[in-house]
Parts: structure tokens; sequence; C-alpha cells
């Protein structure tokens, strides 16, 4: 039996904020030290670190629940289900709906009600929960949504990716360039032959690395309230990802009984695009092989690093067709890895 | 086979506020409109109604993830077990960290990861998660975690339920007399033989029933700032919990093929005594049977609206001796159930 996708949507929010939108953005060091370089060079050695020349912001008057459905609702339209036979809706996250203008996280309902409510879904059957897991939230919701059709208590669910990063940025951070607003949905369920989840894993590294990434005050220290933004340690953060990363891919093909030949198409969390070639070029030395070209579609160019987003995202680009020189045909080995706040890492082969 | 308790352990924080501690609070209703009556009549009426004389409060210095250690340390110890065993931590809880003084929800890095810190646990095949289900949380996160056991992607999980719902209360509602914080964990496991997790079913009613509890303004009018606080529309919640609750106990106790007579104990989340009353005395109406006396222990008198901490902490107290008149005995057929945010409504039957 195979836990198959088989439905995919997204949305990106139509706001393009490009460098040049952090051109006059004051920006400090954690310890409140000015830069020494002008923005125009800072936002230079950000874009040829990170990859990132755009990303994407919600409209004021949208939240995460309301991306969250809308890439909900694509996922059913592409799946061609009613959603009344959903058993699950799993929405991963990490800061509930912030609104415009406000400092406050409201997660209460979950996202997963606010979701179903928008849907207009009636059946009380289908259950709804959030979960937080950083970055790597919607491969672990795909995981979870395995186990519950693996052990019987569901059939069919819907895993919505949303966040809206651009709420919880602070202006002072020059990592607030990093951030993104998106959501990605699948429909997943049982299906005949051999495709979908094959094998995957998880881990938390908590004991030293739990606050890699966190929420802290603005780098700006004239800043006399205590609102906290989304903070990280970046360099701490890339060595850990490349340290763990790669061995845990490795694990999880291992498992899967297929040959690194075979894999047609790595898709991973965006944070960082020489980061993700560091990670992928150490992968394949594990196997003394050279990194196939074409092998890690990337968004992070335009898009940004969404969260949960990214890797729904892509994966909904790529089976529509939707990026360039990208496909995944029938039959495709695949992997999906995250690392992410907690720090958490995952990954996931695929059969498509 | 099945999915049991092999240790329990709860944090009850040691503030005790009284209803006395409301007297002097200036109380409005949702519409900014003043009371009739004086805060003693309004603090009796609510006493008579919810049965709570008492909450507990955390120390200022005190988040939900420092409880949900304590708690989760408590579990581990009665177990007897080696911490670095556990392959799941999942914590249930709404809010996150609010810390003392803050409006913000602290939910990066995961409080699941924040307890894997604080307990010091090294395995990073422990893997950590949050999960936000309104206060039917922790019975959630049970079901969950009888999934993963299922499915056979763990053997030994930690459950946790923790909240400081002390950091989210609005002074000026009479409601904010309701709530209280604390934490409850158990460790779960597959043990030989018949007892465990027998049935369980759950549900999401989002249709017309999302907003019955909700994060709003102050209901002093006078408060300029948009600040929110947990908020809800008891009466509305009432009725929806009479309607449904005892008909999704009576479905999961039908599916686990015992009888009506056989159920030792219903530990039911309490939000209000009154209304508990109602579901039990409705529930076995269903079987044309009176509710037997001592079927439904009570802690709200004491202890308020914890949460998702109500149902584990209770479970502790009863299995520890520490709630009079009350035991559970191995072999004893008890049934949990919750209501709350969501709205969801969950119930399990579980054999000692």
């Amino acid at each position: 039996m195979g836990v198959t996708i088989t439905g995919i949507g997204s949305h990106i929010p139509q706001g393009v904020a490009t460098n040049s939108n952090f051109e006059n953005n004051k920006f400090f060091n954690e310890d409140g030290s000015k830069f020494k370089h002008e923005n125009n060079i800072i936002i230079e050695k950000f874009k040829a670190i990170t990859g990132i020349a755009e990303r994407r912001y919600v409209k004021e008057t949208f939240t995460t629940s309301d991306i969250a459905a809308v890439a909900a609702k694509k996922a059913i339209d592409n799946a061609g289900i009613d959603a009344e036979t959903i058993d699950y809706i799993i929405v991963a996250h990490n800061y509930g709906d912030v609104k415009h203008n406000s400092s406050q996280s409201d997660t209460v309902p979950s996202i997963a009600s606010r979701v179903k409510h928008i849907l207009r879904i009636k059946n009380p059957r289908c259950v709804g929960y959030d979960m937080l897991f950083g970055c790597p939230g919607w491969v672990e919701s795909m995981i979870q949504a395995n186990a519950f059709i693996k052990a019987g208590i569901a059939k069919r669910c819907l895993v919505i990716g949303a966040e809206t990063l651009s709420r919880v940025i602070d202006p002072h951070d020059r990592d607030s360039m990093i951030y993104s607003d998106g959501a990605g949905a699948a429909i997943v369920e049982h299906v005949d032959g051999d495709s979908g989840i094959l094998t995957h894993n998880s881990a938390t590294y908590a004991y030293d690395e739990a606050n890699f990434i966190y929420f802290g005050e603005s780098n700006n220290q004239e800043i006399s309230d205590a609102r906290k933004y989304i903070k990280m340690y970046g360099r701490r953060i890339y060595n850990f990802a490349l340290t763990n990363v790669p061995e845990a891919m490795k694990n999880c093909l291992e498992a899967s009984g297929y040959d690194i030949k075979d894999l047609k198409k790595v898709l991973i969390h965006q944070a960082n695009e020489k980061m993700d070639e560091a990670i992928l070029l150490r992968f394949y030395e594990l196997y003394n092989l050279p990194m196939p070209e074409g092998i890690m579609p990337m968004t992070i160019d335009k898009l940004g690093n969404s969260s949960v987003a990214t890797v729904p995202t892509l994966y909904d680009l790529i089976t529509k067709g939707k990026l360039k020189n990208h496909s995944i045909n029938k039959g495709d080995l695949i992997m999906f890895a995250s690392v992410g706040a907690g720090m958490n890492i995952n990954a996931m082969v695929y059969k498509a």
C-alpha cells in the first residue's frame, strides 16, 4: 500500500518585496552595533549567500489561516474529491494568525478549525488540529498523516503548511530579508500500487540547539518595547545543518532500499541557497558522487523562506509544470527534506 | 496489544487565587455594559454555576514549558524509565509560552523542544512537536501517540498537556475567573495484556461553532489598545456540549463492546461543574439509567479550568490516592472525555 499525494495546491501571495525594499532599513547586529557597510553592500552580500532577490508578503487583510484555506481549496480541487470525505485537516505553522499591525499570535481556535470553517466543511468527523515543528512542520505532518492512515484511523488527510513570517520580522535585523509568506497543501490517501511514502525519519536536536532559532527583541536597542520577533543564529544553523542533514537523508534513502542513482529530485526546505547546495554536495559525497545537475529545484530567489510552505509549494509548482526545466513524472523517486527551528530535521523518500 | 499509561505526573502551581481575589475587578459585559449586580453577587452566582472557588496561577518567572517539564519529569520517574528511550514528546497547549507582563505567545522553538531541552534529553530520535486542539488537546495527543505506536513509528511516547491561561485572561471579563494554570503528563507505551486505550473518537465542529471560544479585546471599552484575551460564548458552549458530548461518549463506549455498567469512572474536562453534571446525566439517560454516585471525579472547585492539563492531572491525582473517595484499580474501565475550542470533542475508553 502507498500513502500518496492525490492533490496538491499552493498560494503564492501577490505582494512582491524586492531587495530594494530594504535599502532604507536601519540594520543593526544582535548586540546593537552598526554594520561596517552601507545597505547596498549588505544587501549584495545577502543576495550572494542566500540567493534571495525577492520574497512574498500577504496583503494587509490576510492571515495565515486565509492563505492556508486558499491552498487547501486548490489541493481539494486538484484531487477532485468531495471535501466532506476528508478525515483529518493537519495544519503546520509556527506563529498562528498574526494580524497586520499586531504583535499577538492568535491560535484559538486552531488554524485547522478556521480553515475548515472557511472551506464550509460540515462533517464533524473531519478532525482539525495544528502542529508546530519549525520549518519541517509540513513534512512532519505528512509523516503523521501516513501514521494515521497506517493505524487505520484515517483514509484521507488534508496536510497544509502555511505561514506569514512577514508579521514577525524585525526590520532592524538583516535576517528579516530571508523571510516570506506562503501556503501549500496536499491531499494524501491510500492508493493501490507502489507509489507514495516509502520511508521517513525525523529528529529533534534540543540539547544544545533548541534556541538556534528563537523569539527575541529588536536589534535596534533604541526601541524600548519588549516586542519579540523571529531571530536566528545563522552560522550555527549552517554548521548544524551541514553536519546532520546529509546523514539523515542518507539513512532515509538506505531504508527505502533504493540506490542513490534512482533519485530524481530532492525537494529541500529553502532558507539559504548556499547552505542547500552545501548540504546536497555533502549528501552526494557520502556516496562518492558529484551532485547531479538539476537534482535540487530552487525557488528561493523569488519566494524567499516561507517556512512550512516551501516544500509543498515546490511540489505543486513542479508537478504542474510551473518551474522551468523541472518535472516529476509518475514513478519518479524523490526526496523531501527539511531543517528548522527546534532544531528539527526530517527526510522522506517518496515515489510519485 | 494495549497502549497503556505506564507513568503519570502533574504540576499544580502553588499560587492560589481565591474568588475573593476578584472582588475589586471591574467587570463588564461583552458589549461594554456594566452588570446590574455588585461583585459579591456576581462571584456568588459564578461559584454556584461553575463550582469554582479557587484556581491556580504559576509564579511570575514560570511559563508553560517550565511546568510542562516539571509534570513530564514526574511522569518519567513514575514510569521508572530512562528518558533517552522516549520516541516522541507531544505537547498539547494553545497559547505557547506567554511571559508575565507580555501579550506575545512564544512558540518558536516548540514547547516540546523546550521541554526536551530542560529535561536534558540528548537522543535526536526523540521527536518533539506541539499540537493545538483546544482543551481536548491532551486526549487528542494520546490518540496520536496510540496511532504512532500502532503504525510502528514509536514504542514509547511522552504526552503532555500544559497551559498558563492566567497569562491570557481579561480582568474585565467575568469569565476570567474560570481559567487556571497547570500541567499533566503521561508516558504511554505498549504493554502486554488487555490494558490500555480500547476505543476513541474525535470531532471538530467548525461550521457554525469555530468561534465559540476565541481571542478578543477587553470587555472594558475604555482600554484603547488592541490586546486580545481568551473569550468565550458560555451559553452557546453549554448547549453545544450538552447536544454533542453525551452522544460522542456513547459511540465510543459502544465501539469498545463494554456495557455502560462496566464503566468505573469518567474523567471529563472541567470548565463548568453544572455543565459536566448535565453532560453525565444526559449520557446515562441515553441508557435509561441514573448517574451513578462517584462516577465523575471533580477538581474544578480548587483547580478551575486548566485546559489541556485538567484530564491528565485528574488521572494523576486519582491513581496516586490524592483525590478523596476516588480510586482507579488495575482492570477498571474508565472514560476520558473533553470538549473545547475548535469546537473539538473527543472521548476515549481506557482499561487501567
